[in-house]
């Protein structure tokens, strides 16, 4: 049921220098189910990363954000479905640590050298000795070329695998960027509601990896939403293993400097927009474009009432041009001083509102037709300012209503 | 599918001397529908309102401000379903005014004594010349005791009919109160979504009915949500005919004040209630009350999260005790301090979670019966302060997107 989106090709996923991914069966919720990955990282690995907002951020978050804090050079990833791990207290923690030991312990390294990630049903408790048994067989499986497997061992309910990778020169030597993604319900930023890791074999600059990582999320991760729900898992992180052999890339605003960073951007943004292709019951693909706002923190404040609104996504999901239910949620975004006579409206090429009612040229075959395609754009002009903003949303269906009324049984 | 709501008897619907209600078949949308409801009111009765907030409020609801603003007395209201008459710009505003001319000719009362009320399909001419053709047949069924069929005549995706009438006494006389509402899609505060209208005929003194409206709102309608979308139209009336004959009621902490004001909450908060009770596809209905919170506000701001989340609101429909979503509704509710470890969790009687965790004592099969049941209440308990709030909202149901992909259909 995905939008617009397919398997990716394994040919197509490029290893990175310094990066090694094994998959084990652990049997962490049900039985016969690749659900424990581990990524190892070469000594000399630098790693970033954003996460949830969420105030009931689960406990593999909070030992993660800890463990990056420590300074002492992440050297594998370790994650698990079938169980969130939040809302499990300081017992969740425990446990958490534990798979840390257990993996340092394997590798030789110290615990906070790994950074533990889970993805699941929450609250309930983490089965940690299933996991330490697990990760032997992980280890055996470790080889670079293992992106595609490992994109398909994160998922949960997703129903596609999702992985992009491409290369870009920098610094007169060809580098790799390979990323994975995961959602697929819970998605809306802050940060965006599920598991993301980008790795690069490019020579970074350390005081610019943390900038990096944000301002990817930023244009990609946070600029999705699926169905409002903020995770308490959400995590990405940007892992550069600097074996590409170049000058450390110091500024972004030179050729190199931004000829690496939109590649990550681009990364980023297809591994999120993936994420709402294959988004919970989604049948369309939205863009919903904002512009003319004061400031950016507005246009988002419009973006996501139109992308989180229940009667919006519906009529997407029917194909039904009932546009009002847009610029109803134009209306109650929070701005308080809005001209309802300054909004203008459009649905692709279409010109659906201006001066707060129907266009005199809009006809509802028009929007019709565009309702019906399976990629939108919903584009508002505030007429206020000059800034913008984009997010991405789907439709809200019948079968998000199943998948999540289903998903523990 | 309305949880726990039947079709009120209109014998227990007490007529407000003061008041007539009249009902037509106008063909505003559908043919052999009754969709035009005209209320008359004797002179001397006061009206008081609150409105929606979005900015893209409908143009009955502009005019509606205005004319109550004028002080000439208000003594007609107007009601059409089938079209909302907003996001019409100019000259949706000329219709709406058209329409109160029309009504103000046959009663011999200026325009800006009617009120205007609209609900429907956003974005649509208003036909007003089909609603001032109807007005004769309406004027001609006016009569005292017609509550019951105004309140099936301002339907829109409402199963039944919302009307509650009580009786107290104020001042030594009885004093009857009678409202009805409608919802029963884009239901949330600010204000909720929805057309109220209550009557009475207390003698209450001009400079109580704009607070004594606000607090009958904000303890009812504003504390409703079924999905989160404001509407262009939320309207709440409070009228007061003046003629039970008692001496008018200038204080509100009086015997006599406060047994007005609960009963006028009480009737109120009723109303709400068989709005979220008949709310789209509702199977159950769920009281979310916050305690321990430093604020009122904040209370809010948790309770709206829990009552907003989709994948709560699934869970509900599926009885499924996936309370982790809770947790992580509370968790991304926007309180940047929140401590998760002080957190307590209930359903009904059952203590879920305390501690950032699952509580020792929960057992799956407790929660799984509270689940079952049509009525729930959830109860987050902060610790951290002194005050509480409660709203009230439904599940969300495969119906509930059915009936918004084909509402146009």
């Amino acid at each position: 049921m995905a939008v617009n989106l397919s398997v990716p090709d394994p040919k197509d996923l490029h290893p990175v220098a310094g990066v090694k991914l094994g998959i084990a069966m652990a049997g962490v919720r049900k039985a016969n189910r690749r659900d424990l990955t581990v990524v190892t990282l070469d000594e000399g690995s630098q790693v970033a990363g954003v996460f949830t907002r969420n105030r009931f951020c689960a406990a593999p978050v909070q030992l993660c954000r800890q463990h990056l804090g420590t300074n002492v050079g992440p050297r594998a990833i370790l994650i698990n479905t079938g169980n969130a791990n939040a809302g499990t207290g300081e017992d969740g923690l425990v446990r958490a640590f534990s798979t840390c030991v257990a993996l340092a312990r394997h590798l030789e390294i110290s615990p906070e050298q790994v950074l533990p990630f889970s993805t699941g049903v929450i609250m309930e408790t983490l089965p940690n000795d299933r996991i330490e048994a697990g990760l032997p067989a992980a280890l055996a499986d470790l080889k670079a070329d293992n992106w595609a497997a490992a994109a398909e061992a994160i998922m949960t309910t997703d129903t596609l695998p999702k992985a992009v990778s491409r290369r870009v020169e920098v610094g007169g030597k060809t580098v790799t960027i390979t990323g994975i993604s995961k959602g697929a319900g819970m998605i809306r930023p802050n940060m965006a509601t599920m598991l993301g890791f980008v790795a690069t074999d490019a020579v970074i600059a350390p005081a610019l990896m943390q900038s990096l990582v944000r301002e990817a999320a930023d244009s990609s991760f946070n600029r999705i939403s699926i169905d409002g729900d903020t995770s308490t898992n959400d995590s990405f992180l940007l892992i550069a293993t600097s074996q590409a052999g170049h000058d450390p890339v110091t500024r972004l605003d030179t050729a190199d400097g931004s000829a690496l960073r939109d590649a990550l951007i681009d990364v980023s943004q297809r591994l999120a927009q993936a994420i709402v292709r294959d988004g919970e019951g989604a049948t369309k693909f939205i863009t919903v474009r904002v512009d003319g706002g004061k400031s950016e923190a507005e246009c988002r404040q419009v973006a996501y009432a139109i992308a989180h609104s229940p009667l919006v996504k519906t009529a997407f999901f029917a194909s039904d041009p009932n546009l009002g239910r847009i610029l109803a949620a134009v209306g109650y975004a929070g701005i308080d001083d809005l001209d309802q006579t300054g909004i203008d409206l459009f649905l692709d090429d279409v010109h659906v509102a201006t001066e707060g009612g129907r266009h005199p040229g809009y006809r509802e075959e028009d929007g019709q037709r565009v309702m019906k395609q399976s990629e939108i754009t919903v584009r508002v002009d505030l007429n206020r300012g000059s800034m913008s903003t984009t997010v991405w949303t789907c439709d809200l269906s019948v079968d998000y209503v199943k998948i999540n009324a289903d998903y523990r049984s």
